[in-house]
């Protein structure tokens, strides 16, 4: 890298399905590794990306931020965002290309992360929404499922709510600033969002929360069971992974004073 | 068929992408195909239904009605959809099933049809609609489209907004009730949406509007072209057809008399 350079930050989307997550893995297509052949190609060297959040597989996003250094001058941000678009292939989208000062991670620099997750509850199958959301098949009482989230949101540790051996040996507490459940209508079709907001989250940790709160939803357990989840601080203690295919990393949010 | 004996309406949603379109052929797969296919399973015996649209391939539908004749008693119309959707296999979702007077017919019944075609306009390809929408990649004037639509609502003579084989020594007028251009966004990604609402359409019309329309919110053509267009009464004097791909049978209507 020269001397005079700086960051940039990409928005990204992709559609989970095609992908082994987030992550360059050996192998398997991820989203990084696209992201980082395709500029291999464009710019002609090796470059080293991160991205705001590690998603699993299976989990879309609308806009995950991806950072990398470049030289100054050393293209044209208006036109990079189509050609990696092109370049990484289908199932990627790089929405937007923003220039921030030298240094930026889009990971460490990270303020707030907000996650959506969408369940099509009821006796119909979704069809437009099938490869984005969980379907549960049963009405929700969605009034139980928002008292029962309302102990989450705050600084707490999160350690029922995360991949067990995840958090092995590491400090799990996490601050999650709001918790918002409610109904809306995407291609027609009517979808229970829940929308997760917090500083940074553990490994599955929206994953769990929702899956904890389904089974509130579905009458199978009481709100008040949320906050014993909680308190015991053990996996066990918490409701299933809800499926990956339902999470949206929705939007990362930065501090202003990172942009160029 | 038995004496005593009733119609039924499936509302029926598809993802028109993997569909040669919705009316039986031999040979490729079409909706009504799969459909009637599933129907002979359940039932025990040949099917024959009729569709209040024929929509092309690739089209999709939200909320397309196909009826049929049952005898009384023959089945519960409560669990049939959700054993149709899972017979029809994928990309096909039967979201309602309404019991109707006998004799009913989803196509010669229908008083309006409303269709839905999304753009997606500018820089930024789609990606979770993609599958969904036509990208014109250019910003579009949606007053000019809309000065343009004027001219179209009412009954005229659409014999240069349809595929002009399927007009040759057919009546051509049809009466459009609304056309309505919109921005709205859907699962995080903004699109403009042509909602044309009418009685009945011609083979291809709503494609021929919205790529008539495009040229005008491109800034190709005046919006008064439309009129002369229309005038003209022949096919080469609109658009082009648009993309299947961003068009959705959204709903039919019929009088309230029809349903059991």
């Amino acid at each position: 890298m020269e001397d005079a350079s700086h960051a940039i930050a990409l928005t990204v989307a992709y559609a989970g399905g095609g992908f082994a997550g987030f992550a360059r893995q050996e192998g398997p297509q991820t989203v990084q590794g696209r992201l980082e052949g395709a500029l291999h190609v464009l710019l002609g060297r090796d470059v080293e990306t991160v991205g705001a959040g590690r998603t699993d597989a299976g989990v879309h996003a609308l806009g995950q931020v991806v950072s990398f250094e470049a030289a100054d001058g050393e293209f044209d941000p208006a036109s990079l965002g189509r050609s990696l678009t092109a370049l990484a292939g289908p199932g990627i989208v790089v929405r937007e290309v923003r220039r921030a000062r030298r240094g930026f991670s889009a990971r460490f620099d990270a303020t707030a992360r907000e996650y959506r997750y969408r369940i099509v509850q009821g006796g119909v199958a979704p069809l437009f929404l099938a490869d984005l959301s969980w379907w549960v098949k049963k009405d929700l009482d969605l009034e139980a499922m928002r008292e029962g989230a309302r102990v989450l949101v705050g600084e707490h540790d999160f350690r029922s709510f995360c991949v067990a051996e995840s958090a092995e040996g590491k400090r799990t507490v996490r601050r999650v600033g709001q918790i918002e459940i409610f109904e809306e209508t995407q291609l027609g079709e009517t979808c229970v969002v829940v929308r997760v907001a917090g500083n940074a989250f553990l490994h599955s940790m929206v994953r769990v929360i929702v899956g904890t709160l389904a089974e509130v939803g579905l009458g199978r357990r009481a709100p008040s069971w949320v906050g014993e989840a909680l308190e015991a601080r053990t996996r066990t203690a918490a409701g299933q992974t809800a499926p990956a295919q339902g999470l949206t990393l929705w939007s990362v949010t930065y501090p202003d004073e990172v942009w160029l």
